[in-house]
């Protein structure tokens, strides 16, 4: 006789298909359920107080102009805009009722002026990565100090009770640092991992990759598949690094974690090459319109919520898959079971 | 020197392409933002007091129990179950503020004792259709007198202010309904148009098969794909005849309309039959698990937002999209524009 409790997931997928629906007829949500339900060790798992934390920097080789169509001078602009409620990401955030947070991680402005907002963390490693053309992107200190910065953010936000989180980033020119990450890790020709980024024309993606292609050379990236962090050093940017730190202390909070687009998903091969098991606690928002996200994905063996064509980055995508997640949640905690409810099973 | 005034279209276009995002980043939200603009013939769309209305009702075909593997009795017992909170569609509609309507358009079952449910409309035309392996499943006068029905209930929901409206539905045996308007619609083979509805196995399957060949050949469908009302009389049900009127009258009050899953969406093949500019005011919410779905939206030339391999119908699929309508709609009217944030845009 065996009297063991049964594990975790066995409950879990007897009260979701005992629900009354056919037998996983809410597919992915179903998927989503049993997944929280595992990360909570909870046949009842909640969502309490999401926030997305939208990390910005710039990066040196934006300065060139040769991989970027929007100036350097946008990032800054971009988080006065988030700091002023008016992007994309505000509207969602208000919309799903998500806190927002926005790190200067180290963009090339002095925000000086606005340090009193009180969503705004100030985090600035530097005005802006080095140009990876020429140099390494960072230190090992600045690559080191920024990890551990996102660790501490992350720490600062699970104090508010918050369990689910999701990140976004802000910087010109990093899809550029992003393919270059993934080109690296997937081990795939830098031409495939390219992709528009805000939106270049053909003159200009034919640049970027030539220029990429250059990058990778230059750093012998193909040699650091599996040296997360030097990779991370040498092409990534500040918003990414803090992010990879970011990834690690949410999975040691045991937080609900949203992955967002092309450069949340390079943040998180890094993470992923340091240690694989956070994936565990990662839901994946959506396919980005980006090209080569989807081969992240593929990768990570991940499968998205959401195929709208976004390609905004900020966070965009983790805060519309939100509500989702939420019905996930819902379903689980809320519909009644053949039996509560009288109904007849199939025959 | 031309002074006309710019059709809302372009001012549409003009609007989401300057806010504060590289051009077309939003993807399918700037789609459905576009498309709800020319629907209110509006800068500021709005989407106000939405809601969902499950049309019930039960199929001769089911009591012989050919064609489905649950009972016919859990129709009655599944509309109980959305008066008591219970099923999958309240969960949805109470997360995402959705008001809910319960048709009992010809359910097996008197609920006289529910009638003081306030979400609760009685508009019984029979208990259940015939069984059309042996005769039309109803009359013409009970087929005009749905779809008069259908209308009618809009209308008075429209009393409500309320201008977004979901379709769902619950009858055991309508999946096969379904399948046959498809097959005559699409001139399809029928076997192409089954799926296994709430999970038939192989054996079920192959039975639901030959079953519906034998109602397709008896019926004589393939003659009937430009006589939609005398197929939907032949094969329909009420709840789907009752959502044709619906469809028809959310229209003619120029609503937006979101379109769930396989059922629902047979029911627009017929109504797009009878006036195909319906569709302009259509969203289609999601693609359904259910086999023959996507073909159907093929042939529709729609782009469903969601593709979670859900089949559960009810409206689920309608009512987990409507947040993401919401945010189409909410970043055109909440979102600054490059010169409102004096941001700069591309070279």
């Amino acid at each position: 006789m065996n009297t063991a409790p049964s594990p975790i997931i066995d409950e879990l997928k007897h009260k979701i298909d005992f629900k009354t629906k056919p037998l996983g007829a809410l597919g992915m949500l179903e998927e989503i359920a049993l997944q929280i339900g595992q990360i909570q060790n909870s046949l009842t798992p909640q969502i309490i107080n999401p926030h997305i934390v939208v990390f910005a920097s710039d990066h040196g080789i934006a300065a060139t102009g040769l991989v970027n169509p929007y100036p350097q001078a946008v990032t800054a602009q971009m988080v006065l805009n988030f700091l002023n409620g008016g992007a994309a990401i505000n509207v969602f955030c208000r919309q799903n009722d998500i806190q927002l947070k926005v790190v200067d991680c180290g963009v090339n402005y002095d925000f000086n002026v606005m340090i009193d907002a009180k969503n705004f963390i100030t985090a600035k490693m530097n005005l802006g990565t080095k140009n990876y053309l020429l140099e390494e992107a960072m230190t090992e200190a600045e690559t080191h100090s920024a990890i551990e910065k996102g660790k501490e953010i992350v720490k600062n936000i699970v104090l508010n009770g918050c369990n689910t989180i999701g990140f976004g980033e802000m910087g010109i020119g990093n899809s550029s640092s992003a393919s270059l990450i993934m080109s690296s890790i997937l081990q795939m020709n830098v031409e495939d991992c390219i992709g528009r980024g805000t939106g270049v024309n053909e003159v200009q993606l034919t640049q970027k990759m030539k220029t990429l292609k250059k990058v990778y050379q230059f750093h012998q990236l193909q040699a650091l598949n599996d040296k997360p962090i030097k990779l991370l050093q040498k092409v990534g940017g500040f918003e990414i690094a803090m992010m990879v730190g970011a990834y690690i202390e949410a999975a040691n909070q045991n937080m609900i974690i949203l992955v967002d687009g092309f450069i949340a998903t390079a943040a998180l091969l890094i993470t992923s090459k340091i240690n694989e098991s956070i994936l565990e606690n990662c839901i994946f928002a959506h396919v980005s319109g980006e090209k080569g996200h989807e081969k992240m994905l593929h990768y990570l063996k991940a499968k998205p919520l959401l195929n709208l064509q976004m390609c905004l980055g900020e966070g965009t995508g983790a805060a519309i898959a939100i509500p989702l997640v939420k019905s996930a949640i819902n379903f689980l905690n809320e519909m009644a079971s053949f039996e509560s409810a009288n109904i007849s099973n199939k025959e």
